[in-house]
């Protein structure tokens, strides 16, 4: 992001240390006061949904949304004039989700019944990964992506599989069951075939018929196995890449080598001390 | 499949790679229409079910029916002629599966309610994975196939272990709660053990008596654990695999030796670089 | 086995090579006979236990329930007569086994209403195994077994800790719920917690108040996370077996070291060719 | 704990070791004794807490309970007049243990209706753990707890991102399926996204649109996937330590290099004999 602080002038760049990096004393208290704000404004997003309190503390939730986001549009002005391209910062995620926490209250003024709307602010929360951006946590939220990435193609044919399964047993079941045991349509039987595959098992929709129960005892015995693939990929992945990252930790100095045993003293192709 | 492939006349050898392989331009094509034309087939068989679809575009539907069964009709015959063994390709797995895709609907025809032999034709969604034949899918596919073939004896014990367990306490639940709890023959406790050990839990089954919930919490714990077996098969499965891939990736020119470290510069054995 | 085998007279032998054993064209024969008959006997039982059954094929059901006891007291009888210690193997798992299974339908000449314990019968389908000994079979068998026993220490840690767990949610639960929500008592409180943590959730208990659903969801949550752990244990577990068991595939002739890599062609310690 | 033993006087060091140390004959005995006691006490309040237990037993459990609490208060004074510093003990999370397990029956004196802080004696089994500190279990145990400190972070933004998802979903299925369903605040809302993605699935609230199940179809999908998220970085933790407490096995007694395999003979780095 270094590309995007402003050198020229001084207040600016001092401005953007605090708001976009955590390294320093006003930068870390900044990122504190700004994770509380958006916790305690998601949870009056959440309280002002249960009746009772939108019945008694109704004035102070209205006036808590309205202090959150006149503060998180400050801090957004902020953003937008510490940096360099405050366009390219608009049009990022993170700048799609300031306004997008912002907006919702602003409409209200003009429309009606858009308090809904402020759902939307919920994604506010995740602005707090920023500020997880401390080296220990991005390097285990960075791997986590890169094994998702690595693992991808498997996980894709993977799901590929189980949407035809899915389809076909959900079709099945439509079939032997029929409208009488809730199984009004195929994509009732498919919707019955995931909340079983994936061992929710609501009951809402369940077989009653011999057959369908047979067939139903089929579908959980391989979604209870096949539970095993997703994992079995993903921690190898995590694993292999344990490994790699291990093995990346020494170098040698003299030819760049990596991938050092932890009791190996000299290197293993130029010969010279690590 | 190159030996499948008519060397002798011109056209057809075109017409072959164009249906059998995506590595021209006009194979893609094929490949993308084929997938969408599948895909929106699938819709149609899925949506004809729901009472609303059908009252409302019964006509739309009939029509997109008979359009794709011609569709698939058209491109099973194209295969056919473009290929050396016709015979071969119709008994082959895709073969059947292409006769069953359009069948149905001619049957349509001469015999009454036989619109949910449709159903069949959602297996059409299978031939997507052929075109799926990219080295990095067939690969994965290939792995994971691979994996299950590997661990296919621990599985199958372990799946015959279940079946027993299941039998078992299956038997017993019928026993100790009886008809009167739902528990109406030692099928219905099978059943019963089948939706509680996979953990998916409908709830229109459950025991009552103190005795069956002891019973049921015992296989319950059992089942939460032994999920782990599997997994721990088929992960170490992956893994090992995993493992040999990588090495087999750097072999050496002069003697074949396979199983070179990363930073490996000389073969181990010949001691010729690589 | 082979010390139970009697050596002195020939036909003795025989028979016990064609019992115990299934190398033999005979012995094999007798275990697919034998296995056909444990199915279909239990399959007897099953279906037995089905209103609908018992009512149509009862007389015929009646027939096989005598017909399989006799055949499996024969084989039994057998069994002792070609061995060397009968009381040994009467004794054994097994022996119980067989007695079990042949016991309930005698019994049930002189005792009314013993037909539930025909449910023992089921117990047959163990001896399954004892012809799955196979190389590879009982291979695998004893890897899952080895792979348990060697985690059992840390599995055992595991579920005291889960046990642990869910004494104190269950009595929580109690507490916060009450009997008005069904939680009527303690008992009832932790049958629901392991219904709950196992994510089985039947849902014929279930927490109403605020307070009783966020504990409950801290619970969920729990479960979800901590299902990782024995998972973890027991997947590592056959991985490490896994990679010795390769290791011991590899033994150099001259000094009996064992654990070569795939690709070395000289003893790491004698020198000599493998 | 050695340094707690007072080594003054001889019968208090005597006491000490009974009480702390399981590895004289007293103090196995005194171990044994101690978790048949645990155990006892704790199913007297399970089942005082069952009606009918509390109605014919309500006196038995009366007398077992203050038998109990005298005889771990009893306990208590010993271990306090055993060891050096009593009031380290008494703050310790073992000595809390301690007094919760025996105030509420002293309470229930002076206070009506405390009988419901019984429960905290239930903490009273946690001490089991204390006996099972046996090499083997704490090592295992150990273990456990080094692996989840290990993969903390992983599991930490995991956890937090799960709980993103569950907010989001949450307020969007009771935007999607409103209070006509069940779902009749956004907790409700978030109640039922953790019932489903941990796979537990009461069913006491499940999505009846069309669109509410296709959102729904989505989280089960996902939690089925995410499963495999911390079961990946726990088992690969878990193996990573394995691996690397097999290498700390094997110490060269010369230069006190570690991670030799099990077949070298000669130091790696040194030369000299292991």
């Amino acid at each position: 992001m270094a590309e995007h602080a402003p050198l020229t002038d001084n207040w600016r760049f001092k401005l953007f240390k605090i708001i976009y990096h955590s390294d320093t004393k006003l930068g870390k208290w900044f990122d504190i006061l700004l994770i509380l704000f958006i916790i305690i404004s998601v949870l009056t997003v959440v309280l002002d949904s249960v009746q009772d309190f939108h019945g008694k503390f109704g004035d102070v939730l209205y006036f808590l949304e309205w202090f959150f986001t006149i503060a998180f549009t400050f801090e957004f002005i902020l953003r937008l004039i510490s940096i360099q391209h405050p366009l390219r910062y608009t049009l990022s995620f993170f700048g799609i989700v300031d306004i997008l926490s912002i907006l919702p209250t602003y409409l209200s003024l003009f429309l009606v019944g858009t308090q809904h709307l402020l759902v939307i602010r919920i994604l506010r929360i995740l602005r707090i990964f920023r500020i997880l951006k401390l080296i220990k946590y991005t390097h285990q939220a960075e791997m986590l992506i890169i094994a998702l990435k690595n693992s991808w193609h498997k996980i894709f044919v993977f799901f590929f599989f189980v949407l035809t399964v899915l389809v076909i047993f959900g079709s099945l079941m439509y079939l032997i069951e029929g409208p009488a045991n809730g199984f009004e349509s195929i994509p009732h039987g498919i919707y019955w075939a995931i909340v079983t595959m994936t061992t929710v098992g609501y009951g809402d929709i369940a077989p009653h018929t011999v057959l369908g129960r047979t067939v139903a005892s089929f579908i959980m015995l391989t979604g209870f196995s096949i539970i095993a693939i997703p994992t079995g990929i993903f921690a190898s992945e995590i694993d292999k890449m344990k490994r790699e990252t291990r093995k990346l930790k020494r170098i040698c100095k003299t030819c760049g080598l990596r991938g050092h045993t932890k009791n190996a003293i000299y290197c293993r192709r130029c010969g010279h001390e690590l």
